[in-house]
């Protein structure tokens, strides 16, 4: 092995006692090859992403988010969406929180007729709210066959943590009235996989049961910068492209007052003792492959069972916006067995 | 979701047509905040690496080849390290085969009475032979309490492939003379990952019964430098540095005549229906992230058992080398869980 291990550069080396910061050369940056052409393609017709211009959104005042999030494209047509995924979709309140329901078109698919699936959107804490709140539960439900409640929980610039926690726990509650907690899946993408995270700690503090199983898609389970893969893959995750900017902006927006290392914060900074069984996923481009592969490590050395999955040349969430790629098929397909496998 | 989406700047792009290369741009890259202690001090420690002069590196002759090894530091001391890990090491032939036998001192304990890990060595098809061709598989003999065969196989400059291949087809015919398949596990780091690999495809094909159990450490499955994380971690991953050199030259020699994509040298283009359970391991900063990733989803995807572990700041292989640091414990305790569950 020490042969081996000197050839490989550990040895001879010793900058001793300081940290090395490393300046790394500008470099020419292929699409990944060994993706699937649909993501290939994508990648090949995505310009250099613009990482000072990404850098320079920071939105300061509640008025600066709100012009913000206007500037999006607007919200999805929930009539089309669910007559092309073949599920119906309706809004309704749980607890006094605004939720969607979606249920398939053919009825829950066995095992799941008693089964539900408790979903948290994404959207950096700030965004993804509305109609925009049920896009992907959707798509789990039809790939599942599972009825599913999307949660519109309420966010920033008007209600910052511990609201979105709080609403999240508010309907949980509201669903342990009339059912087992190993009927419900909890699960999102981005800040929805945080915040099922986050959620399952305040469950654990105030005593209720935690749920039966957990999708976590990408979570941003650390709001504090220290995720290596936020500076490694910088200005390669053609989805986020860098830190500095609007996910900075939107981490202090959403703590407030708090300590960004709250565990209901950055969840990661929790403990996993007792977490239900976790399905995971993220890509070798992710700036969140860190957060995913620390949350990881973190529930099995817990001794939970957590399935990581990780997608080739794969910048954030984008098994979610690549409908009907081999990623997003592999991604809800595996999530359909998991939660087939644990829900009870 | 198309909120989000547009915010996420998947919109409003289109260089239509043609294989976008990025120019990504310097950076500084400070060591990994949220990774354990001692590999962020290891990292710490570590300058700059030095990318051009690793470049370099391309031996072209046997000699050089021979010069090469030669340079680096000498073979372990089996003596101590036996005595250091509380195992038995005898060197030993099968099959014509030089192998080593580890066994631990207190014997094998429950439930490996009747096991045995079959290890294949890494350094890049051409180093890591002789005496250091057991040195992981100590690791995992006394971590796990199973015995252990370290095949010394036979490697270029004067035997490319299919010598390798042959050799553990050869040591694996062997052992099947007086025991069941499902009392073996192989396994092996870097390219001893994707010998592992590269053998089972060889079984199936010859007609031979699949082992019990696998152990990829972030295996050299794509020797044709179409995996993405060869670029995006260039640089990046201070054990490899780059696949051009070294790792360029030694993937020629290995495949002599055969084309680099053949199954049994690029063991990712293989078929993985029937494959046994397989643990596997890779870093956030590994070259070979995605060599690893992509074996993961296609044993997946042919339903076979696979779990998947990444760590966070790490590179290529290096839970290996930081002894008794929490990537080192984790990765072969977990293993060590996992052979207890798999092998019958």
């Amino acid at each position: 092995m020490r042969g081996v291990l000197a050839v490989l550069g550990l040895l001879g080396f010793g900058a001793q006692g300081e940290e090395a910061v490393w300046e790394i050369g500008p470099r020419s940056l292929a699409p990944p090859a060994a993706a699937s052409a649909a993501l290939r393609e994508a990648v090949a017709q995505t310009p250099t992403p613009a990482l000072a211009e990404w850098a320079s959104v920071q939105p300061r005042t509640a008025e600066e988010w709100r012009a913000l999030g206007a500037s999006f494209a607007g919200a999805p047509d929930l009539d089309a969406m669910a007559s092309a995924a073949g599920v119906s979709i309706e809004a309704d309140t749980i607890a006094d929180v605004a939720v969607y329901r979606v249920m398939p078109a053919a009825g829950a698919k066995p095992p799941h007729e008693e089964h539900i699936f408790l979903y948290v959107h994404g959207g950096a804490y700030v965004f993804g709210g509305g109609p925009a709140a049920v896009s992907e539960a959707v798509v789990i439900s039809a790939m599942a066959g599972i009825p599913s409640v999307a949660i519109d929980y309420r966010m920033p610039p008007d209600h910052p943590f511990p609201a979105a926690v709080d609403d999240t726990e508010a309907v949980y509650r509201q669903l342990l009235e009339t059912r087992e907690p190993s009927t419900i899946a909890i699960g999102g993408t981005s800040a929805g996989g945080g915040l099922t995270l986050a959620a399952v700690h305040r469950f654990k503090a105030v005593g209720l049961p935690v749920p039966g199983a957990l999708y976590l898609g990408t979570p941003w389970a650390d709001l504090t910068d220290a995720s290596d893969s936020l500076h490694t893959n910088e200005g390669i995750d053609r989805i986020l492209v860098t830190y500095d900017g609007m996910l900075a902006s939107a981490a202090k927006l959403y703590a407030g007052e708090a300590e960004p290392t709250h565990a209901l914060i950055s969840p990661v900074y929790g403990d996993f003792t007792g977490f239900p069984p976790t399905y995971l996923v993220t890509g070798t481009r992710d700036m969140l492959l860190s957060d995913t592969a620390r949350v990881h490590r973190k529930l099995r050395v817990a001794g939970v069972v957590a399935d990581l999955n990780v997608y080739e040349g794969l910048s954030h969430a984008e098994y979610a916006f690549l409908v009907g790629s081999p990623e997003y098929q592999q991604t809800y397909g595996e999530l359909a067995q998991f939660l087939a496998t644990h829900l009870r």
